[in-house]
């Protein structure tokens, strides 16, 4: 089952997502650590950002990486070969239909994925399949609902909807977040917890207005423009407008809230 | 400068308030604590709620509790008796007139103040005013604008802007929790810090579920439905479903999520 990808595959796309993995690794992956010679499915690794992070903070478990773009794994094998890391394998392949046996993994991690399916709970369904019993699964998504700024601001609002909203019309979920719960609970996983991991952001942090607010949300709404008004959901001066509020949040009277959240359960 | 509080001053009122500083003790209150021999004003104690956690994870401080209404006074007072705690005493009194000497104080808390007030700003200066040089502020507020829920109901949404709106009128800001930083900056203290105090809350958290979810934010939006309605703000059918809404985040597959800020500062 193939879906559109909202932030699409351009090359400042691909610098973007290597940015957020960056500012935000102390973030999500504080806790998640592999045990040596465990087996570990990262499914859906995109250009391989948070691969080389995994990797390199579990150095003796072994990763298959697996994504549904050609593309994607060509930059992701890269990124890995340029980090010298030697425990990672990487399959190309449909989320929906695991090309592994049943049980084959002990843990799997899914990151900034599941917001872009049509079906996730499918999709957790056939993870756990070849998840093996007790082992246990790491989801992390963000959710666009969560995000709200200081001075508040109804067209720079209107604009963080209409990413949710192109979001939804390519079939995904941008709002998945706080949806991770019940997900995994439905699709039979057990003991589901879920950390929110939010990222507040003010002055005294320049580093997050920069990286986060800046070139994390803001830049990825900016990326929807086209999409945005080219369908009609804003009109340009509007977005303009928008786009405005959102940087006037990165200001030094400003103020940017969103939040991820990290959810962890076992079959 | 008085300002009307748009929560009331009903005995349902009252209990909700003391539900909703039990439930949040913990989250809030971590990390304050007082020196021996420190003065701290509490800036707008209300019925006391609060005065009491205050003061008994502080014994050997000495509070002086403040609000503008005999009423509430006279029921914090009668709570800090049945704690059996000393080291309170009251005073009635406006925050922004406050009848205190210059840098009479070590500390000052306020908390769920700010966000009632017309002109917080200058409640902050005031504030600075009784403080000593190098003494500290702690101000806690929420932010009603970060509240989400799934499922996402657009008129439970509503519903929760309703509650925003009103605040507004009676010349508060609901939206204050985001707005700390810059608000305390401005004043002129230093060393701002703020701490954002997510709670999420899903079905592994049936205390948060009905302590929170539905007896403290659900019935905090309930408890303005006839300004809401009655001011034409919604239509009682909508502002029903929109309770309705509110309601089904409290299932078992619905989850809840709000922030509290809070924020640290010296004079």
């Amino acid at each position: 089952m193939a879906t559109d990808y909202v932030h699409g595959y351009s090359a400042g796309e691909t610098a973007r997502l290597a940015d957020q993995a960056t500012s935000l690794t102390a973030l999500l992956h504080a806790g998640t650590r592999y045990p040596a010679g465990s087996r570990v499915l990262e499914a859906g690794c995109a250009v391989g950002a948070q691969t080389v992070i995994l990797a390199a903070n579990s150095p003796r478990a072994s990763f298959v990486s697996l994504d549904l773009s050609a593309a994607s794994l060509a930059e992701a094998r890269q990124r890995v070969a340029r980090a010298a890391l030697a425990n990672v394998s990487f399959c190309q392949g449909d989320i929906y239909r695991l090309p592994f046996p049943p049980g084959h993994f002990d843990h799997i991690f899914v990151s900034f994925v599941l917001e872009h399916l049509p079906d996730p709970a499918a999709a957790l369904a056939a993870l756990q399949g070849v998840l093996r019993p007790g082992g246990s699964i790491t989801a992390i998504e963000g959710d666009h609902g969560s995000a709200y700024f200081h001075p508040d601001d109804a067209r720079a609002r209107r604009a963080v909807q209409c990413l949710i909203e192109l979001q939804a019309r390519a079939g995904g979920d941008s709002l998945i977040g706080r949806r991770l719960y019940p997900l995994l609970v439905q699709a039979g996983y057990r003991d589901v917890t879920v950390s929110p991991r939010m990222v507040y952001v003010d002055a005294s942090r320049p580093d997050l207005v920069d990286g986060f607010t800046r070139k994390t949300f803001t830049a990825m709404v900016e990326g929807v423009g086209g999409q945005a008004v080219g369908q009609g959901l804003m009109d340009a001066a509007d977005w303009a407008a928008g786009l405005a509020g959102l940087h006037r949040a990165a200001e030094d009277d400003g103020t940017f809230c969103y939040t991820f959240f990290k959810a962890e359960a076992r079959r």
